[in-house]
């Protein structure tokens, strides 16, 4: 149905209507006062929701853009890094490191598995000549709805000494708390697309004062995504390149709504939607993707056997006008993911179990009791 | 006044209430079918505007995204270039180049002065070796208001035989014709922010076969701005990389407005733009920054001799509403700079050079006839 649509995707999420009409005022000057008080503003609301003192700078750009850029700021050619790969983001970060010819060491697990903190610390310990000059792992994994345990393999890191520790946090910050600071993480790519509440087009880069060392040394050419060039601005609220000026009206006004929220609250209603979309599940008697114990907050990969989760999909899409997302790469049509990232309430979820528990009874493949998912979800929001 | 702001800066541009209420939609999954069409029908539509059967694509990022996306996709470490220089824009692009490891040859002109193609010519003679890779270059320089003869640069390479020309239209797409292929261009890159009528976010970099067979060859690292992986995504309607969804909504609603006025009419409305203002400062007695006949399509230098001009662009600001560009790096103080670039019509042009006139007459360094400089705009306008 026309406009119908509800994202229950892992991006773009739903953006709140105060955010869209945020987006649609006319442009003002990137080099304004007015444009530097949004700049000033949003920088500050991006250190609240990193946890950190540190630098965060905006780029436009993708969260690939994000992550590449904090790769090749801090590293330089030859350089050995550990690579963290359990799923399609992992696998990504790999190639960008070969791409700019740095020494790839990959720690993998299987797809649905969670990342072994142990085998990160093996290699550290090992690396007795200090050659590694950091980590770069995947904290929520969306091609399989895995989170990963980046607070102990960033202690391991941190023990290492030299290392620095590179994150991909594009599906977990806003969904959980990713501390900065505490954890001693150096560098957090993210994009707007995703607990932001923001249609995408901005990415994130937070930057630790240790990698801003590491960025002196660093040699790989960039100018675009030259992060000193980012930091030069942001320190006069400016920056560098032309910035999407309407998505930082967007900012501005998703991460007032954020903080209305506070970070507490909204890290327990995604903990609650994860809780609601799994119990759901599991009394529809559809298996989740992900190894139990490790589900993303962001994201619920499930694998119904023996039923195409294309087509299930699909006719959640047309009957009911809720998108979910597919598998990626070989789990295309044993997967599908109910994304619960961002701006999504109860309701949502309950929606959605509600969507594909009525589709599988609708296509006789409902093997339980009718109703079941529901009532399990609605426990367990109500817990 | 609140919200009263009128932009006459060579970029963010103005942008009609249709591409503002556009990008105010929810987003929509960037892998649906419905996005599909959307990438579809910009794509035709942008090859429109470049009038050219090239690939056309589209970067989520600034124009210098674009055109260093331009640069790094073609050429190898230590490829020898020759960049034209006669602005902050030509200058940017030797930066590019030299953090890339290209070796750079610089053909440099005065600032408000235009690039001398003989110059070229020459260079481009004297390479029996064909040790010349590519030319790079800037067609409308923003920062003097001078456009270069790309027309005749062009025609100079490909007379080279194997050199490709890379230009940078930022503010020329869209202001005059850039026949991309009747030129021979091989590589343009712009931004939406600028002819475009859009908000800034997008970039575009549109690429000729001879500049693919270059992409084969090249051995500069990039991942994000690896167009190959973008024309991949492209021939399926798609994009690599999550897309600023939105902006691709302005996008296409800017476009079909662009069309319903026709080629012609804009590039008549933009030469028509030049005229006018050209015509005001000289009747007020305000001397242009650019030579005479090589001023810009899309904006007007004017450098007030004795007249602090950025008091006289604050002046300008606070009294009418409306935003006038300064003077970058050396010509701060010493130049103001009207955009008349985009979605601008005769009335937004008259004012401008009633605003300015009124401002001279409030701050008494009005030297002429008070009016005279509204009359001959007016004038001019009618011709």
């Amino acid at each position: 149905m026309q406009d119908k649509l509800t994202l229950m995707i892992p991006g773009p999420t739903p953006v709140p209507e105060t955010v869209l009409q945020a987006m649609a005022r006319h442009p003002i000057g990137h080099r304004s006062a007015d444009f530097q008080k949004i700049v000033r503003r949003t920088t500050e609301q991006l250190q609240w929701l990193h946890q950190t003192k540190n630098d965060v700078l905006v780029i436009t750009g993708s969260g690939t853009a994000a992550m590449e850029a904090g790769i090749i700021n801090v590293l330089s050619r030859g350089d050995k890094v550990l690579c963290g790969d359990n799923g399609k983001f992992g696998e990504r970060w790999v190639k960008v490191a070969k791409a700019y010819g740095l020494d790839v060491q990959v720690i993998k697990a299987e797809w649905g598995q969670p990342l072994d903190p142990e085998a990160f610390r093996a290699a550290l310990e090992a690396d007795s000549a200090k050659a590694i000059k950091a980590v770069i792992l995947t904290h929520s994994e969306t091609s399989t709805g895995v989170i990963n345990d980046l607070e102990s393999i960033a202690r391991h890191v941190k023990a290492h000494g030299t290392a620095l520790t590179i994150a991909d946090c594009v599906t977990s910050l806003g969904a959980c708390s990713v501390p900065m600071d505490a954890w001693g993480i150096d560098v957090i790519g993210s994009g707007s697309q995703k607990g932001y509440m923001m249609p995408p087009g901005l990415a994130f880069v937070a930057v630790s004062e240790r990698a801003w060392a590491a960025y002196e040394r660093s040699d790989l050419p960039k100018f675009y995504l030259d992060l000193g060039k980012y930091r030069k601005s942001a320190h006069a609220d400016s920056n560098p390149f032309t910035p999407a000026i309407n998505l930082y009206f967007a900012l501005q006004a998703a991460l007032e709504m954020m903080q209305a929220e506070g970070l507490e609250a909204i890290f327990a209603r995604h903990a609650r939607h994860r809780a609601a979309a799994q119990a759901g599940m599991h009394a529809i008697g559809l298996p989740l993707y992900a190894a139990a114990g490790h589900g993303s907050p962001a994201i619920t990969a499930v694998a119904p056997q023996g039923i195409d989760a294309e087509s299930l999909r699909k006719t959640v899409k047309e009957r009911f006008d809720i998108l979910l997302a597919g598998g990626q790469d070989h789990l295309k049509g044993h997967v599908f993911r109910i994304g619960h990232l961002g701006f999504v309430c109860d309701r949502d979820v309950l929606t959605a179990v509600a969507a594909i528990e009525a589709t599988l009874q609708e296509l006789g493949l409902h093997k339980g009791t009718p109703g079941a998912g529901v009532a399990a979800c609605a426990a367990a929001l109500a817990r």
